[in-house]
């Protein structure tokens, strides 16, 4: 953990599906705006096949230069779920049934259904901390700083809120969006001029087509609201300078 | 470029707004449904942020370890777009006007729209190949296997189309999806089976939710027609003898 109040993580989506373009993600996007809620910063995100030697080496690349890895798929009964199985390797701990997973699902089925392929679902690095499922019982883990999700988004989704005392995170990362009706090239001195003037603040530009109009939305973030109402001071005084229609702001 | 008939390819997807959550990417999803239609696999997929230092040594990672690389975003006329320089910076080539993107764009606009602002998104590696815009005028640009492309979904789509001659591909990846009635635990043990008689196929399980039933998908993958034949026809056999209800096939 680094000994800062900058927080960052990465998110590793594990599974053919996304590759092969069969499934849109939007794990991603899920588990990022939570992140930013709790002042944890994506650093980045990557996609990955079902291969276990991909999933180890990215994993352990990825835990040693972020504060936070999230993982998404790969933790459910199938022959292609291989998620538990290579995060046992990357940390080189067995891989093992978890007894309170196993009580957990025993409970959580009716009497013979936690069948084999079930019981695979138990089966975690040695001593890894469980994160509850509220709804459909089989836990994801967490071992040092790699927490491991299902894939399935509602799943997940229902997942988050129990983690978040498990996540030391900074200020929440704020931001604020004003929208106006012109096109990026218009104002793109302007604004480079503005993100000069406030480099620790991050000013991203973006065009939008909205009910047959052009616009862009200009996103200003940073930890601190007060830098925010700096460059939005900034921002709208160009923008009333050049006569530009503010559609939001 | 590797000499067999297998290619890859990753997709980078440049742009600080999806690692925040504002934005939820789909490029990667469009790019990956084309590639597999071309014969080309997405081997992974990486979000990073807007900073070239990350841009260079990422592009150039994965320039050389795929036979394709396609990037989107940071490609506009705003300061936070950051992709053309950057990728300059990676091959070691100057980045300067690009006479016949200039022409294209001075054609495109209205005499004296040409502004400032605009005239940044002529800026390239020089000597890179054109990528052309049918939407918007714009082009994005290719440097040996690298090609640049938009972040705005309906941009990018309307410029894969061309770029289909500059792509060397093998036999489009096929692909076939069995649903049943049934839940991942009742076949995980059968389709592990399945998988390790067809060792060079890769067959996905998928859970859904539909209807309000419970599901599973099982999608086959391979270049051969008769490989996934021959996998279907063991699914469907140990299906049948659990009396397990097809959803569609």
């Amino acid at each position: 953990m680094k000994q800062n109040t900058k927080f960052n993580a990465a998110i590793l989506i594990i599974g053919n599906e996304i590759l092969s373009g069969r499934t849109q993600d939007t794990n991603t996007n899920t588990i990022a705006l939570w992140l930013n809620s709790i002042g944890v910063k994506v650093s980045e995100v990557r996609v990955i096949p079902d291969i276990e030697r991909i999933i180890v080496e990215t994993v352990n690349h990825l835990r040693k230069i972020n504060d936070y890895v999230f993982t998404t798929g790969g933790i459910g009964p199938t022959h292609d779920d291989i998620t538990a199985q290579s995060i046992s390797k990357a940390f080189k701990l067995e891989y093992e049934i978890h007894k309170e997973a196993f009580k957990i699902l025993e409970a959580y089925y009716k009497v013979g259904e936690f069948n084999e392929g079930r019981q695979k679902m138990v089966w975690m690095p040695r001593d890894a901390n469980l994160i509850l499922n509220p709804t459909s019982g089989a836990p994801g883990f967490n071992i040092e700083n790699v927490f491991c999700l299902p894939g399935v988004p509602s799943i997940l989704k229902s997942m988050l809120g129990g983690l978040r005392n498990n996540i030391v995170g900074g200020d929440p990362i704020l931001s604020h969006t004003i929208s106006l009706r012109t096109v990026e090239s218009e104002i793109a001195k302007s604004l480079a001029n503005v993100q000069d003037d406030n480099k620790d603040v991050e000013i991203g530009s973006y065009p939008f087509f909205q009910a047959g109009k052009l616009g862009v939305s200009i996103v200003i973030r940073s930890e601190e609201q007060i830098k925010i109402d700096k460059c939005s001071f900034e921002i709208l005084e160009f923008v009333n300078q050049k006569k530009i229609e503010i559609v939001a702001r």
